[in-house]
């Protein structure tokens, strides 16, 4: 029985980790969840899979569902609580499907308690690549990835020696703007980015898919997954969806993963690793797919896929300072204030002022993320 | 140090083998080799390679050679000399690469002889699949698949449980006469079948790629190899030879080995399993590939498909006079003496006429082959 916790079970991949969990329900034992401010649907979660434990970011809202909670199911709130959720006594797997950097302290806290992380928080390794892999090294704890691109990787990775990787193929969608050109995206609107073709995500991701910075993002979390140098991951714009990345090893055999575009995939993977487990998902028809494309990203545009890479070349803390202004950046876009160009702007010109330092703890990331900030406030385009 | 014997070394696969051999010379060794009647290739592989053991098919070809000959190598004739290159005490690992049935008792022998098995023969397995795969288990041998789709298959499964099989994607090129209808193909010539559009291979195997009857010697050869029935094998026609065949896990993950088509990559696989070894073969390159197709296989056209697929269904002896009967008819066709469509007809025409038995020894396998080669004289298209 796995004793599974997920922070951010509202989002996107916690609702479908949980029908995942609907799913082996003999299997998976949902523990403690975890939620923004959605408390109508963590009531229904409460309800139907009976948790420890269930933690609100927000405050009040917490309050409010402890007095609608009959059940045994302990109600805490934010930041702290979400660390308890990570970190429980009841709880073996921990599922971090939150968006951001606010999943940072939660995993270390979760790995620090020796729980098998299954991440979905990429944001968490871009910043605290070093940190979070050293720690998981060091606690001798599994970090298995729930993306669908590094559970393709890891997925290929099967009973092959890391070190014979001479190459990772991280495959991209394009997003909604693959074919647009410099005109269009000075105009383009909040809604026409958040038209993700293939993939049913939340709000940030589907405009980080916009930008590539989902890419470079990824780009990022590989390099520290992997252990494999930035510049051999390669990101291939392949607008189908249907290899989700691939590896090429010293012999140059590629070992790719495929299949429909569905999350429910690389997290059971993740949950049930290193067992596949039957289940009623689709399969991928290779007769309706009929053609598959694969296009060399346009970096000249889509800005953010290169800040990404600049970013981990300098390294230290310059990864914390692309993710945490690229956060700002796409609220302020997703709440009108910026145009979709200016988010890489605003990004570009963040690094440009910021000296990188080593990061040698948790604190540093913290710092990054205050340094940033301050930083954009001053910052008008 | 491997100590390689080649069954064919003359052949497409048999030099391929020995480029590998020189790429790697600190790692393999040759010890044996073997060929049908070029001595004029072998007399050049001698001097290079210095083997213990050289082979010739015919008698009178190996006496010529034998005289030639200065160095130490012995030189040893028929299927006597054949199964000494299989079996002899200076190798431990056998390429065989020889096309056709005359495969089997060589094989049989180097399995007894407690040799691993790079296996290039498919014919081998589609005759006597149910005793060499039982001798191998018993001798506790790899039977390590050295054909590209079946080195594929083997590469996908790695760090996977067998049992997790849901489907086996065997891809195909279709051949010259992919999108030609019937009314080409009954006026096809030699030259035509022989001009395969990506692999540069045997004769004896283009024609079996334009017939598809390659896809259905393959299809019983993975039922074999990988314990798979044959209805969750599925032949994929995907002309651009870049994916080489896939695995469909039961959680609908699907496996994929792609690379450039070269013949070294999975004979390279095959000899240093399961280590991967560094080489000069050419990358992938996914921005030159820019578009991959799959298309469902005509059956009504390509009837040997079909014919393999009953054959195996029937089982017994019945796949073994496929082959047989298969053997001739593409021989006839070479000389000339039938048409490209009466391949299929003159092997169905035999399969019609046996009665399939158990195979119970190679005695059982030999006379299924006696049996095809007499009635097939009886039957006038």
């Amino acid at each position: 029985m796995i004793n599974l916790s997920i922070l951010g079970s509202t989002g996107s991949i916690g609702t479908q980790a949980l029908d995942i969990a609907e799913m082996f329900d003999d299997k998976i034992n949902i523990t403690a969840i975890s939620g923004n401010q959605n408390i109508d649907l963590l009531e229904k979660q409460i309800k139907k899979f009976k948790p420890k434990l269930c933690a609100v970011m927000d405050k009040e809202k917490s309050k409010i569902l402890k007095n609608r909670i009959s059940s045994d199911t302990k109600i805490l709130s934010g930041l702290e609580g979400l660390t308890e959720v990570a970190s429980n006594e009841y709880t073996d797997t921990v599922l971090t499907a939150v968006s951001g950097i606010v999943g940072l302290v939660p995993t270390v806290s979760a790995i620090e308690s020796n729980k098998r992380i299954a991440l979905a928080n990429k944001e968490t390794l871009v910043a605290g690549g070093s940190l979070i892999t050293k720690l998981a090294k060091d606690n001798n704890i599994d970090i298995l990835p729930v993306d669908s691109e590094h559970s393709a990787i890891f997925q290929c990775l099967q009973g092959n020696d890391y070190k014979t990787i001479n190459k990772i193929i991280l495959t991209a969608s394009g997003g909604p703007f693959l074919y647009k050109d410099k005109d269009f995206l000075k105009e383009a609107e909040v809604e026409d980015a958040l038209n993700h073709p293939n993939w049913s995500m939340g709000k940030k991701i589907t405009i980080d898919s916009a930008t590539l910075m989902n890419k470079g993002l990824e780009m990022i979390e590989a390099y520290w997954l992997f252990n494999v140098d930035y510049e051999n991951i390669e990101v291939v714009v392949h607008p189908e969806s249907i290899i989700h990345s691939a590896v090429e090893f010293v012999d140059k055999s590629i070992i790719a993963q495929m299949g429909l575009p569905d999350m429910r995939l690389p997290i059971q993977y993740a949950l049930f690793y290193p067992n596949r487990m039957k289940n009623n998902l689709k399969s991928l028809d290779f007769f309706e797919i009929n053609q598959l494309n694969f296009i060399k990203p346009n970096t000249k545009i889509f800005r953010c896929l290169e800040l990404a890479y600049d970013a981990i070349k300098i390294g230290g803390s310059m990864p914390s300072v692309l993710n945490v202004a690229n956060e700002i950046a796409v609220d302020k876009f997703l709440k009108n204030e910026i145009s979709f160009l200016d988010i890489s702007t605003l990004i570009e010109e963040v690094m440009n002022q910021h000296r990188s330092y080593e990061i040698r703890d948790i604190e540093g990331i913290l710092n990054a993320k205050k340094w940033t900030e301050g930083k954009i406030k001053e910052i008008h385009l």
